[in-house]
């Protein structure tokens, strides 16, 4: 199939050489040629525009960070639509908002293009090691097509419905994500304000009913104070401000949404955006005044 | 070695059973005297007051509700202190407010009578399999008497620190528990209310990053609607009543904590306090709206 792939950052780059390797024929375009030179080294086509690549494609996957990247990249001039053929498809994998994706598969039908929103979690390391999970939203026979694709890059592969269903369920996972991270930064800086290792409170929690691979992940970067960029705090904020535009279309509260999402802004009002969301403990921390654990001897 | 056992409810009756099983000699007492049937009937001696029992035991462990609970069990007249000797070690297996169990410790030892505490996880089905997570505060030197028979109850055994450090650990479990167990129902009933399947939403996000064993448990009796009494609020109000106390002292800010307590309180409010804690999505629900995702011909 020739696959024509948009947004080489740390995710999109890895997908793109597993679906080469997969022995599909390969185009890209970036705005920074430079990005392309992993890909050309190894057989990939340049091209110089969305629209280019997309006439000369099957199917076009976007990687993009945000809703205005995939506008972009899928309507400006020069975009993907302008190389819409009979047959094309594509495939949004960025994290964007829902209604943007419902609107963007309704502009690309009228052009007889069918596309799906197909968000997904794992993160770099599900990326490298195409283990990523997938869900997607869209039509069957879309759904059907990109199958074969989407076993190249994950392991756990969702039709979840119909176009922005996707991006609603990466939404509802997000939540979930971000409001556990808050539990474990919570927890964690509570033991520490009492008086007991999180290193070994985190340890304890892993093998009780609270384990969840956030508390793996990020509770160990907090239990160690790595705070470098990872999967930086910028990013969670944008997908925090989705959710809050899709709970509140929906009638839907979520205190504890509301409660991660005003640590997080704390930690872009102070310049740490782009630690890792590990930071949220030091949040917690700056009022923490700390409780003396009586000791045997008083 | 003679063990007494009090508290002989969901979680004691299973204990009491493992230690019996491991060749423990066991006596037992009980408010009300038929609880005893079951451990009298395969070889347990009945007591008739927590002093005699301890009076005739190497060990007393109490497994009761509450504070106070563990207060009446301990000191009220014919109490274990009533019983108080030499070598004995008293085990409180209860999830308690920290304050008291350092409280409780230091008279004890004025007693000449060590004590650990030693609240657990792992609910109803840890303890019929022996799966508990034990977290212990007290001295190392009790710590290793006791490790035979946590050995006999539970796979994952720590000792955490000095008196009430095992109480502190379970209260930041439960504070994790509880946020993620809130976070689980603001993301599935986002999902409901936005158009997708929660119960699909659920196996995704099983397969994400934001996967916990509180999705599971709880996001399955969510997605299947079980809400009959199973590990109940009211037991999770008293534990976050505890989280709370705890944090004010420590000067810890829990706004997810305080997120999933207001809810915590709907319910009891509702009177649905003896309902399952996955019945939080209910209080969620009750404001959702409802968001029609548009269709592929809008």
């Amino acid at each position: 199939m020739r696959i024509g792939f948009i947004g080489l950052g740390t995710m999109g780059l890895p997908m793109a050489q597993h679906l080469m390797r997969a022995g599909h024929s390969l185009g890209a375009y970036a705005r920074r040629a430079e990005a392309l030179a992993p890909l050309t080294a190894t057989g990939a086509t340049a091209f110089a525009t969305p629209g280019e690549l997309a006439a000369a494609s099957d199917v076009v996957i976007t990687m993009v960070t945000a809703t205005p990247d995939v506008d972009q990249v899928l309507f400006a001039s020069r975009g993907v639509m302008t190389g819409a053929h009979r047959g094309l498809l594509v495939i949004d994998m960025s994290t964007i908002a829902p209604p943007a994706a419902i609107a963007f598969a309704a502009r690309l039908r009228d052009a007889g293009v069918a596309m799906l929103d197909a968000p997904v979690s794992g993160g770099p390391a599900g990326a490298r090691d195409a283990k990523l999970t997938i869900m997607a939203g869209g039509s069957a026979d879309a759904f059907e097509r990109a199958r074969p694709l989407f076993e190249s890059l994950g392991t756990n592969i969702f039709h979840v419905g119909d176009n922005g269903a996707g991006q609603i369920t990466k939404a509802c996972h997000q939540l979930l994500l971000l409001v556990t991270a808050e539990g474990v930064a919570e927890a964690l800086s509570l033991a520490g304000a009492a008086g007991v290792d999180p290193g070994l409170v985190r340890q304890v929690m892993m093998t009780g009913i609270a384990s969840s691979r956030v508390l793996d992940l990020f509770g160990g970067r907090m239990a160690a104070r790595q705070f470098e960029p990872g999967i930086s705090v910028r990013l969670y904020r944008k997908d925090l401000q989705i959710v809050r535009d899709l709970a509140t279309s929906a009638g839907v509260s979520t205190p504890a949404g509301e409660g991660v999402a005003a640590n997080v802004q704390k930690l872009v009002s102070e310049g740490l955006e782009r630690e890792d969301l590990a930071a949220l403990i030091k949040v917690l921390e700056q009022t923490a005044t700390g409780y003396r654990l009586p000791t045997s001897g008083d």
